[in-house]
């Protein structure tokens, strides 16, 4: 068993009953609804509409556009394996669902990917005009540190820091921006390496993972020790996350998936399954998952909300 | 003399030897070389370029592109006028520095002002394209963040969340990206009230300004009645800013501005000298001016560099 320290401040609110689950009877559908519906009550709540209304309309009308919400399920997971009030780490858990938005709107903008559908809808910028979608996204980055600032009262305020460091890195030219630029720089490129294609997965979507499963664990004052099984826990999730992408773009329809779909061969796109071929990719990913499931291995029973997510991740068809 | 809370930890950096002034001698000019000077030595040093090289590249394009620094001074000022040492300030201070940079950059980008020069150089976009621009603006944002909550280290932690909760805030659908919101929507209508001028520069221009006023003054623990006139100091003088930001659209050459000029009249923009004439629209941010620096009277001697900051802010020609 992982030690980790106990945050147990007298003012804590009440714990999110959802997710105090009996292992012998875990029922991860259940689990998975349960947490879905508290991250979407708490970021519909996160975004008030007033003057000027169109930015805030803007911003929640893709926050709130559904989703798996998996970053923040991640988050408040681990702030619970390690030993903390869930309620504490969800301001945090909603802000990575701005950075992940902000992230997918200016990913879908005309000078970038020039997408029109995500998550089943039109994209941000087909329905407010990429103006609009530009700075919707940069108040969507800019709140979500302000938002864990300001509403993370009960974790001592060094953890609180710690978090939006590793946040502003993780989505940052160091993760996800540097993951972005190496993928447009390799577009089109008949010679990208699988160490290229690693690079950019790793920043562009597992760095983002990382500091969802990371920060409801710094939150809850886990030890170095978990905070290092966790890290690695989640580059491997992240990493068959994006395989799985990359799988899905050839295999899946585009209802099945809410958005373009064979995108990235039209773009002549580097991916696992022109590299490695479409079945040693789908293998590549259940290593991968079998691999971060491992690094639970000391967290006893309450590991199972998180074995349960790696799982799905590679079992999703959406 | 307003109070402030004294902030002297043992750990405490080297303060900064040119804002050491004296107050019979003081000679603004040299002062503001010299804090420039520091401000631009941080700002070199505050992102080393590595792989992928062209975002970091990019960030610094426009970062090192020289500016008055206005935001980061103002900051190091009032840190020191509350009795802190400037040295604790400067990560927030280059912190400003890159979300002003942010803003520029996506402000110039062709779906918003598309413009081709800023600060006398070809605009972000124009060099490295519209999607390493975009991208650069994002990694500039969320670095800066970053920034403040690694390298603040010898300031309470409470502080620092403080400062952050008020940077994003000040940045997001409630400062910076609310008043572009409103002045998009102005541009071209025939009807803009003072009012709604006046909102849009209040959230464009002064919420910045306010808290890199703010931000110097709460690292070193100011009185909440020393922050209660500096954000009055700093709201007046952000009006008066964009005042005079204005009136140097008609009045100066593009050489002087180092900005494309004449673009509001072409753009249809409501402004002070189109809604209150050019004499008037002087007129009014001299009383800004003045408002301004009657709000440092209780400070005594250490209020001169803001009183000569705010004079400048007036009288400059770019």
């Amino acid at each position: 068993m992982v030690t980790t320290e106990s945050t147990a401040p007298s003012t804590a609110p009440t714990p999110l009953s959802a997710t105090n689950f009996d292992p012998a009877s875990f029922d991860f559908n259940a689990y998975l609804t349960a947490q879905r519906q508290q991250v979407e009550t708490a970021l519909k709540q996160s975004i008030e509409v007033v003057y000027p209304e169109q930015i805030y309309e803007a911003m929640r009308y893709s926050l709130l556009a559904g989703g798996k919400r998996l970053r923040p399920i991640l988050c408040l997971a681990t702030c619970e394996l390690a030993g903390g009030n869930p309620a504490l780490a969800m301001p945090t858990a909603c802000a990575l669902e701005m950075v992940h938005t902000m992230s997918l709107i200016h990913d879908d903008l005309p000078s970038m990917d020039n997408d029109d559908y995500r998550r089943g809808r039109l994209t941000n910028h087909k329905v407010y005009g990429e103006d609009v979608a530009n700075l919707a996204g940069d108040a969507l980055l800019a709140y979500a540190f302000e938002f864990i600032a300001a509403h993370t009262p009960n974790v001592p305020a060094e953890r609180v820091l710690q978090v939006i460091q590793r946040l502003g890195r993780a989505v940052g030219a160091a993760g996800l921006v540097g993951g972005q630029i190496v993928d447009l720089a390799s577009e089109g490129q008949s010679d990208v390496t699988l160490e290229t294609l690693n690079f950019i997965h790793m920043h562009k979507t597992a760095a983002l993972l990382e500091v969802s499963v990371v920060s409801g664990a710094l939150l809850a004052g886990a030890s170095e020790a978990a905070l290092t099984h966790l890290t690695r826990y989640a580059q491997n999730i992240g990493l068959a996350f994006q395989i799985v992408d990359d799988v899905l773009d050839i295999t899946s329809t585009q209802a099945e998936l809410g958005k373009s779909i064979g995108k990235d061969e039209a773009a002549q796109k580097a991916t696992y399954p022109s590299l490695l071929g479409l079945e040693a990719s789908q293998q590549r990913a259940e290593q991968l998952i079998q691999t971060a499931k491992a690094e639970l291995a000391d967290f006893g029973e309450a590991r199972q909300p998180l074995l349960a997510l790696a799982d799905y991740i590679t079992a999703r068809t959406h």
